[in-house]
């Protein structure tokens, strides 16, 4: 194989993720001659943006045309889209493509992919632990890798110089920390990290109906409810997939805050104070 | 009375908030030839740090001493003792001494001060929506006051020209917005923005016992739980005196949370995408 900095990338789906991972493409792996970033969207208008600023090397409106020319392929579309685009394209995929996606739950593309995929192409599901609240290409300059955790749930039949070659190119883009593991452990953990999370925020935001509450603001309220200015399309897709995970995890924290419920309630302020402290010392030993 | 630049001020407690109103005092009030700042703490260390860096005039053991001498005194104790500091302390400050406080709950010291004060003092109740969830004095220069809220719930007997002296105090130490409200309505809110987010954090972190989860992290997590590094104390005081607030928050906040496990158990995913639009679109118009 080429050097990373002299293959062919392309990225299906440009927008607020695809058009990061071109940018971290761009200004940090491929400097070769040989090197090219292709693009495909819908939209041909951020096609064109992304070309104008010579983000990308060329856009195509049909995903064939620039899946023949790729070595590496990013699939950056929400999880049900791209595991239709997958399917979809299998033939327009050129042999010995290295194939990834940044899809946040990932048992049903890994193990669908496990067992339809050529043996000539190699699909090596990620996920990196990325993104913003503001969605979309031009918010792309936003969403930073540097430093930022990357799962990777590689397949059985993934060839170890592949996975090597991912690993590595993630470590280029910027990411700090990869962590590899079974795409149902990912599936677990991520509902809590991620999607407990999103739940947690859009309820208070869904009990609170006082938009002028913020005069009362002093960071925290702000902090948790950021991520309410959600994409809810995904989000809605996300939650409804890994349903049972989420469940689980929303029923966990349930516990755990009638807990501090019963506490509080109960004038209990030695008990709730040592919970308190327990708390404290727990979230400082999560680095 | 004398300009703001000339007065002697007080404050009782040199911990994070009380370094903090130091800070802002010395670097943006306090500048003429006759104005001081004053601390009092048991902590003689802290006092003796404070004084070698220019920060407070001089230190006091003994609060009596320091009372005596200022115009404006910040109490900047944790709620029940600032209370507590209020009522072993009323002979010693000066006449006509404007007081004011910093605690995070507000109707049982205003109601107490309202009757109990003598007429020749002025308390005005004040919460500056400011803090750190790194305590102490030592972290007191992380806490930023810039731009942030501050609440007043002033008293009945409050005078006018004391009550336009604070405010304009408030916005010279670099707040940016002081809203004014009785300790009711200031209890009410703050139950929900404050405390019931503390609440929350910490159930996320006391139902996750493997800290190694932030190998999973993306940024939600760590957002939603950096103020679960909680001053336990403190928040146990807070949280039990304002519980009945509290409690109706968290019934609020579970009651929504059941709506959206609801709607994810049952597979809804249209409702769950319309539902999640109306949040992104309320948490957007909440400046």
């Amino acid at each position: 194989m080429k050097e990373m900095e002299n293959l062919c990338y392309g990225i299906a789906g440009l927008g607020l993720m695809g058009g990061a991972v071109a940018m971290a493409l761009r200004s940090k792996v491929v400097s070769g001659p040989d090197g090219r970033i292709l693009a495909h969207d819908i939209d041909r208008e951020i096609l064109a943006e992304a070309e104008t600023v010579g983000l990308i090397d060329a856009g195509f409106a049909g995903a064939a045309d620039m899946l023949s020319q790729c070595d590496v392929v990013f699939i950056c579309l929400n999880p049900e889209d791209a595991l239709a685009f997958m399917k979809n394209n299998m033939a327009a995929f050129r042999p010995g493509t290295i194939i990834t996606d940044v899809t946040g739950v990932k048992r049903t593309i890994a193990e669908s992919m496990e067992h339809e995929l050529p043996q000539d192409l190699d699909f090596i599901p990620g996920h990196p632990m990325a993104g913003s609240e503001k969605g979309g290409f031009r918010q792309a300059a936003a969403c930073s890798f540097t430093g930022k955790n990357y799962i990777l749930t590689p397949l059985a039949r993934n060839r170890p110089e592949n996975l090597r070659f991912i690993r590595d190119l993630i470590l280029r883009m910027g990411f700090g920390r990869i962590t590899e593991t079974t795409p149902e452990e990912h599936d677990r953990n991520i509902a809590f990290t991620s999607q407990l999370c999103h739940v947690i925020a859009s309820s208070l935001i869904d009990c609170q109906d006082d938009t002028a509450i913020t005069r009362f603001g002093g960071g925290s309220f702000e902090d948790l409810t950021r991520i309410a200015m959600i994409n809810a399309p995904m989000w809605a897709g996300l939650f409804i997939e890994n349903r049972n995970q989420l469940l689980f995890r929303i029923e966990q924290f349930e516990s755990s805050l009638s807990g501090f419920k019963e506490l509080i309630s109960g004038n209990r302020r030695a008990e709730l104070e040592k919970k308190l402290e327990n708390v404290r010392c727990r979230r400082e030993s999560m680095v």
